[in-house]
């Protein structure tokens, strides 16, 4: 196989997905964007081989769309807008051109939905695949995680638990919500002109929630028998494990103050209320204490 | 050694570096940055250990400098002032706290030097360091690879070759050019007044002036004599070929139209000028290939 030197490969990956021209988009030493009205909201992720995924179980279309992804649901997560992106890769020495191709295949479509366009980047070697992206919008009003108050109601949009039952169970549709899961970007929009906070969910509902309690100096209480577990997911106490505490649904944890609850519309859930008890999270009334994802305790 | 945690980790990385509290800075699900007037200049670059460094040839501290060093030099070359960035850490499973420290340590003299904000950044496990920086910057007429016209002038910053050479060479200050190069953030805003186009040398000269005439359809002419080689390097052959092909320096290469190059002062030197033979580069009247850096290829 035809070994890619790197500009190849950088030729290869933009022409597969939307960008701008230089001096806006990649080309020059760094990309150029016109000022804004708007706050710009700015976010970094990576995903690495054998941390966050493994091949062949994934894809590169897999890894490419999720890498995207997860940065995208940071942008809904605070009610903004999609606009640019710069993805930097870090690719084993034996990397081909039809390889980098797939990845950027499994990102466009995301890319094309959202308007996203990409204005630079970087390719590098790497002992395994690594893809860190930063990914920014805009939003008048970001939603924060500090801006929940005792008695605000809390919601989930979709599903829950579906992720994390994929890594153990071969459902297609669970296993699907692991490898191709969808940043709520359309729902972080509206939930952001009636929230007081919001977080997406890729720790874990009760870890999120806790990073949510403490930036507002907030409790919580949930009720479990309202979670809206996946539909494939049977109804029993590893779902509810699963649901609690599994990680990487990617969807959105609000709080709302009651007067507007009923304008979040249907594709949110309530699970539960922001209580004045700072730190304390209840689940039906029991404490609990969130356990998140960590990539160093594992 | 006590194993660190994610958020122990970040929390440790932070607090050595100048920031701004969430939401503008890190704590949120994105950074939330005000708008702005300029035009708003962007750039990723990664380090990745055994293929950009090696320890313990370099200290964690040389490699938080580096890491920033080459980003901030690509602002540099558009003649941005800097004003935040986003860090991405991939860490080997046994990393410590103090070890993280070393690297936010490394970084912090520039940041402070630039003003630059951290606002945001990510931590993951991954089997080699690896460093992926965002940095931002602002210009308001950003000097692009494309301006450049038959008839101006090339000038570079500074001096060439240590860089290559510290990798051969124990000379204290050909190593320090190699492990510690200083980005020409001030030289880059003030040629950008004058200069028609610009680029950083991290590439080679030869290869870097081969992006500029490709970006600006246009070749050029260097003169040998003019080089301007560091003063611990001897005049020899090698010394040339470190100068014209090993990339590194991290200085500012420049095309000036002739009635400003007066205003370019005594940090820049005159080695050539730029040609209306498109693509074709010269030295001494002589063709020659631009040889660049190429981490596929070698």
């Amino acid at each position: 196989m035809k070994r890619a030197g790197e500009f190849e490969l950088i030729d290869a990956f933009v022409s597969a997905l939307p960008h701008p021209r230089a001096p806006q988009g990649p080309g020059d030493d760094t990309a150029v964007l016109p000022p804004s009205r708007e706050n710009l909201c700015v976010t970094t992720d990576a995903l690495v081989e054998n941390v966050h995924f493994s091949r062949p179980a994934f894809s590169l279309r897999d890894i490419g769309h999720k890498a995207l992804a997860v940065n995208l649901s940071d942008l809904a997560a605070m009610g903004a807008r999609p606009t640019w992106w710069l993805c930097a890769l870090g690719l084993p020495k034996n990397t081909t051109r039809a390889q980098v191709l797939a990845l950027a295949r499994g990102m466009a479509p995301l890319a094309r939905q959202h308007r996203l366009a990409l204005v630079g980047g970087n390719i590098t070697s790497s002992p395994v695949l690594t893809l860190t992206l930063t990914v920014a919008g805009q939003a008048r009003r970001p939603m924060l995680r500090s801006g929940a108050r005792p008695g605000d109601l809390l919601f989930v949009s979709g599903t829950l638990g579906a992720a994390a039952a994929g890594l153990s169970l071969p459902t297609p549709a669970l296993v699907a919500a692991q490898k191709r899961p969808v940043p709520q970007v359309r729902l972080g929009l509206a939930a952001a002109r009636w929230a007081s906070a919001g977080i997406d969910l890729s720790d874990g509902l009760l870890a999120d929630l806790g990073h949510l309690c403490a930036a507002s100096k907030v409790g919580a209480n949930l009720r479990s028998a309202a979670l809206p577990l996946h539909p494939a997911l049977p109804r029993s106490p590893k779902a509810l494990q699963w649901a609690l505490t599994g990680g990487e649904d990617y969807q959105l944890l609000v709080a709302v103050p009651p007067r507007h609850a009923a304008r979040l519309g249907r594709a949110f859930t309530r699970i539960g209320e922001v209580t004045r008890h700072g730190g304390i999270l209840t689940l039906d009334g029991a404490r609990v204490s969130p356990q998140g994802f960590d990539h160093f305790r594992r």
